[in-house]
């Protein structure tokens, strides 16, 4: 069987998965009898590429890598915008990994219905998407019959959506709390040991997982569009993250933290969704804990999500120290759950 | 759709299986469309049932409570043995919840056996027959076509044989570690608030956790089952129990745990799988971890396992809590996967 793939965004995250899907390809064929091509990749400053045959990934790379651009790839060169490249390219589906407008969703939330109206299945590890209209997207996808994934979206690739929808059939989720940005953590793990927070962010900007703009982390934007982004899927919340109450931790100061660990206790900026009634309510804000709360030990760029089930009682899962590689095996990992689906008849 | 069931063993995971059957009844019916039946209920000292038509649950659960036995339940009562029942009843899915002997895995294995052999699906929160015989059952279950699952037998039903399963495609499982007895995670938290180990375990006995007689618990044979199991099916170890290097928390002072406090330390018994070369080495005991070990705050009765993977990291899933309703969640979500996996036409 043959997929043929379009990308849209060939940042960290689309390389990687590029890389990945390079590696594994023999993997593929031989034990899933898969062929994955990509026939298109689109991207706002870099470059892009539509073919009927597949690219040469690693041309791509080293393109790239090389000159920071594809446009020197040949003939396969296009001015088209990502809109029309889906529209245009034979992709049977479509890889959204553009950069994210967080307080709108957008232009992600436009690639993505562009693809499913044309009947493509979708992955996105952009969780502007599921934050922002994930009821219309999923709505559209299963009117269209095509699959919509996205598992990268929070947590990287550690399972969280395909956690609820997979191994905990007829459980209902009654609420989640999470610590789900990795910069603010680090930086109040860093402000813990006695650092400033200014000099905390530029470690974590050294380190590459804090932006050049970091206050959409500090302000609790990224939390808020995750909180949201898990609320919409698991708890049918219909919010968006504008709904939700909001703190992020620039407030707290090297005195909050101090007083928390002369007490033995941690701040931690912790996302949350409740059931009340008809409505979930949603919350980011830095909250203290003690040794003994399951977050005490999440540190650094380590992020965790406790999920309140009706059966199963409480379930905490926990990703070490955040990797790209890992949101690239999200996309990877929808990928092989899509063909699953395909082989055996079902849709999500 | 009716699926026909027998169960072997009707204990406290049982009988609340059979009270979860009950309360999602209608929502079975409406929502998956499928009809449970179960037609024989075989015990070892409370009676057995045998019969064409669905037994009356509710009526099997009243007379277990009221008389403590199955027997003046009409003439659906049976003296022919777990293996005759399973020989002579109409089922379509056999439930192994049946009194384990930790030390050989047996009488369960041999139930299982029978049922694969007549061509049913097997459904186990025995953790025996995985640790012990996992390899073989597992193939002549995929010689008959039929399922065979197992997510109860390991941290109740959190999540892990399904989590690797069904959530982790194309990762290599590289090694584990967890805390999966939950007697010795009470006892030895116990003992750091200054309790003796005798006075722990009688606590644990009151509670209903730990059993008349612990020493499978405090030497480290369920958590050596435990890990064994987790093991032969996500590693391919073909290991058994007896293989474990097994050291309990019999020898662990409260001096241990003292000193160990006062360095801000905890003593946990952990239990691991690692990879060298073409073996798995599997180790049970207690060691000294720090704060920042995610293990730190999985203390009482909750568990916990961190699975390390090639693509993903380290992912680490814990339980809070174990309940005895977990357990008969799980074999509850095996009954969905199975019945997912009839409709899809796949089997595992």
């Amino acid at each position: 069987m043959i997929l043929r793939i379009a990308m849209i965004g060939f940042g960290n995250v689309g390389q990687e998965f590029a890389r990945l899907l390079l590696a594994k390809r023999d993997w593929l064929l031989r034990t899933k009898g898969l062929d994955a091509e990509v026939l298109a990749i689109a991207t706002k400053t870099k470059g892009s590429l539509i073919s009927k045959r597949a690219l040469d990934l690693d041309k791509c790379l080293r393109l790239i890598k090389e000159d920071g651009s594809l446009s020197a790839y040949g003939p396969e060169t296009t001015t088209l915008s990502p809109k029309q490249i889906i529209g245009e390219c034979d992709a049977d589906l479509m890889i959204e990994l553009s950069p994210l407008n967080i307080k709108t969703g957008q232009p992600a939330i436009d690639h993505i219905k562009a693809a499913l109206e044309s009947g493509m299945d979708v992955i996105t590890a952009n969780k502007g998407p599921i934050a922002f209209a994930y009821s219309d997207l999923i709505r559209l996808a299963r009117s269209k019959g095509v699959h919509f994934r996205f598992e990268g979206t929070v947590m990287d690739g550690t399972p969280v959506f395909n956690l609820v929808e997979k191994t905990l059939p007829g459980c209902e989720i009654l609420g989640l709390s999470g610590i789900l940005n990795s910069t603010s953590n680090f930086v109040l793990a860093e402000m813990a040991s006695g650092k400033s927070m200014e000099d905390a962010i530029k470690i974590a900007q050294k380190r590459g997982f804090a932006e050049a703009d970091p206050s959409l982390d500090i302000e609790g934007w990224d939390a808020a569009a995750k909180i949201t982004a898990l609320a919409n899927v698991m708890m049918d919340a219909r919010a968006n993250p504008k709904l939700v109450d909001r703190q992020g931790i620039g407030g707290v100061s090297q005195l909050d933290i101090e007083k928390a660990a002369r007490q033995r206790k941690k701040v931690k900026l912790i996302a949350s969704a409740v059931r009340t009634g008809d409505c979930v309510k949603l919350s980011v804000k830095p909250e203290i804990i003690g040794t003994d709360d399951p977050f005490w030990s999440v540190d650094g760029t380590s992020s965790a999500l406790t999920i309140k089930t009706d059966l199963m009682g409480d379930i905490t899962i926990v990703e070490r120290d955040h990797l790209v590689t890992q949101t690239a095996y999200a996309v990877f990992s929808d990928l092989l759950l899509v063909l699953e689906s395909i082989r055996s008849g079902t849709i999500r």
